[in-house]
């Protein structure tokens, strides 16, 4: 399975195995520990006792603490990648419970003749697709949704579906549109990566549902905590009411913490206040593109493996044309004897990755490597990669 | 629809109206507020990135913290009311949560030779059952499960079948057993009420699955955080996953939280510091017996309503023989000419109560009413149902 002429890692000590395979932003973990009291929250033992808000505002989503919302609305207008004004903001524990929000509210809904004794709604992504997409949608065997796969093949244009577009997509980082075009069609925009750090923000986004995520905005993933931006109101409503049987609500610490650092970010992305960190936006580009620039160079020294290219835009956020540096690198491997990519990575090298096929891709070759760990385990990846002998370089 | 004679309401100024539908634990409040440092906690902005524990520990449950693994079974070991050596615990967005994760699990599982292309899994439950069992579990349509009402009149014995045992009952307070005893039947055993402010501890439970939520036990409902005791590790694992594909996971911030309030729980019930509040389990018997003593009171003197009557028993925690002091008044109307007593109790007296037909009732005398919100509201329920004129009482 693995090739014998990747050599150089083999002569060295046993190696430690590094995970990176899920996106685990823990990169920010130096940002954050700059930051000081701002990004601080202290909660008493008689906060947060009830289901509902502290603060008794009458809203669509009655879990939503209206000092988060608040705070969303703030960073989209700082950062201009999304539009929120007129649309209903619902929180979720993490983007992946909005996502199923999502399709409940859209294969469930009344508007679209899609009776309950009807067949299950097809939902589907351009491959390669998020790999966490097929399984979520699929592992309760809804008859009110189910998986179809890759976007580009889906041809049942005359029922209604669901299309997800992630954009910047996971796992490849480019900018993506819905591929389908049907009628019928109902999309979901899965924007978590629509973020100055990983990409040009080049429009606010202005999509019927729009998902985002601190895990991937701000790094705090353990806090479990997505929203939703939808435009209209039913549908709304059928989202908060997925996550109130779902999980009668989310969390309110988790509310109350994100609020407390997602004020933290927008005050230093507007430079309101001296922060010790600086600019967040400014710590997660030059983060990235310092790593960008280091696999790109390990990448074209030793050939044995290729790297997604990205158009240069404007970006109204910092204001000059840049291209993007995702958070994942979909790495693909050109030995010629190498059966698949994640055997290489995982096999030898150590280092345990997302292998293509889980996006969608019959295609061996390629895997999804995680870039926003902590530096440690990035300068392990780039230092095994750079192990692979160049001499075995043959274009796939 | 409600009755001319319930007359003395209607003297009065327009009601405020009173939310005691959901069992929203506010009530513990006052405790909290005495409670002091111990129960607080401080989240710094670093805190909490990974989607990992810190605790790197190997568990089952991926995403569990061991901090609050030890705190759920110190505080079992305290309190006496669950086995948790050699369990696993897996935790969960709420015990509603670790509900469909059973299921999940149970329906799913390859030892009960029901394979995916075969019908749903029955789900049952003696009524008057939790109001939410059937919606939390058709919502999705779920071709893996499926709610089929009383377990009382379920008979296809020859499938295997889930059974939920809720005990102490949601709503009516009483200690349950499994009534189908088919010998392919699952259990779920639902704990949330089995605490000592609530119900006499008689002796460790010890089920296949249990549930526990820290919304009912320290009165954190805001906090969404339950955990469930699972004696198999296949299904521990399976319930895991549900949970990694539901949620990814749990937040770390209400999980660092639970583990000091339930701290805090377990030494004030240990008395092993002194507590400005006290006994957190004395504060909470105190409060219900309170409460039900001058509810009983009502119900006796003007007649229009009854009580469910608990057998006394013999506490291990508190060391002394008691009778329940439920979390739910389930409150019988006896005034002949109201069609149903949720109208009476929303329409004329302005108090939002779950009426018995979500409990699975057909017979309409039957409201759930919650005991465990802030005294102020407790106190208008009181004024309001002696309000009702006891020359009206007419036994149904």
């Amino acid at each position: 399975m693995c090739p014998a002429n990747v050599v150089s890692a083999e002569k060295q000590q046993p190696l430690e195995t590094i995970n990176l395979n899920q996106g685990d932003p823990t990169m920010f973990v130096e940002y954050w520990k700059k930051a000081g009291e701002k990004s601080s929250v202290v909660i008493p033992g008689w906060q947060n006792l009830s289901y509902y808000p502290n603060d008794n505002v009458d809203n669509i989503c009655w879990f939503l603490e209206k000092e988060f919302s608040d705070e969303v609305k703030k960073l989209h207008e700082v950062v201009g990648n999304a539009i929120t004004k007129d649309r209903y903001i619902v929180i979720g524990t993490g983007s992946t419970q909005l996502y199923q929000a999502s399709l409940f509210a859209l294969a469930s809904n009344d508007d679209n003749n899609h009776d309950s004794s009807s067949k299950p709604m097809d939902v589907v992504s351009a491959v390669p697709y998020y790999s966490s997409y097929p399984a979520v949608t699929d592992f309760l065997k809804s008859g009110l949704y189910k998986w179809s796969g890759d976007a580009y093949k889906f041809d049942d244009k005359n029922e209604p579906y669901i299309e997800v577009v992630c954009s910047p997509n996971n796992p490849d980082g480019h900018t993506m549109k819905q591929v389908v075009n049907g009628f019928r069609g109902k999309l979901i925009h899965d924007l978590a990566y629509y973020w100055p750090q990983y990409t040009p923000i080049t429009k606010p986004a202005d999509h019927d549902i729009m998902l985002f995520t601190v895990s991937k905005s701000t790094g705090h993933a353990g806090t479990r905590l997505g929203w939703a931006i939808v435009k209209d109101e039913k549908l709304a409503r059928k989202m908060t009411k997925f996550i109130e049987l779902s999980t009668i609500g989310v969390s309110k610490d988790s509310q109350y913490r994100a609020a407390t650092i997602m004020r933290a970010v927008t005050e230093s992305a507007q430079s309101i206040s001296l922060h010790l960190a600086g600019n967040f936006f400014e710590f997660g580009k030059k983060t990235m593109v310092g790593r960008w620039d280091r696999l790109r160079k390990v990448a074209s020294e030793n050939g044995a493996f290729s790297l997604p290219e990205y158009q240069k835009q404007y970006c109204n956020y910092f204001g000059e044309i840049r291209e993007a540096h995702p958070g994942f690198a979909w790495l693909k491997c050109n030995l010629e004897n190498v059966g698949d990519c994640d055997s290489l990575l995982e096999g030898k090298l150590k280092i345990l990755v997302r292998g293509g096929k889980n996006f969608g891709m019959d295609y061996r070759k390629f895997v999804r490597v995680s870039l926003i760990d902590q530096e440690d385990k990035f300068q392990m990846l780039i230092d095994r990669l750079s192990t692979v002998s160049s001499s075995t370089k043959i274009k796939a």
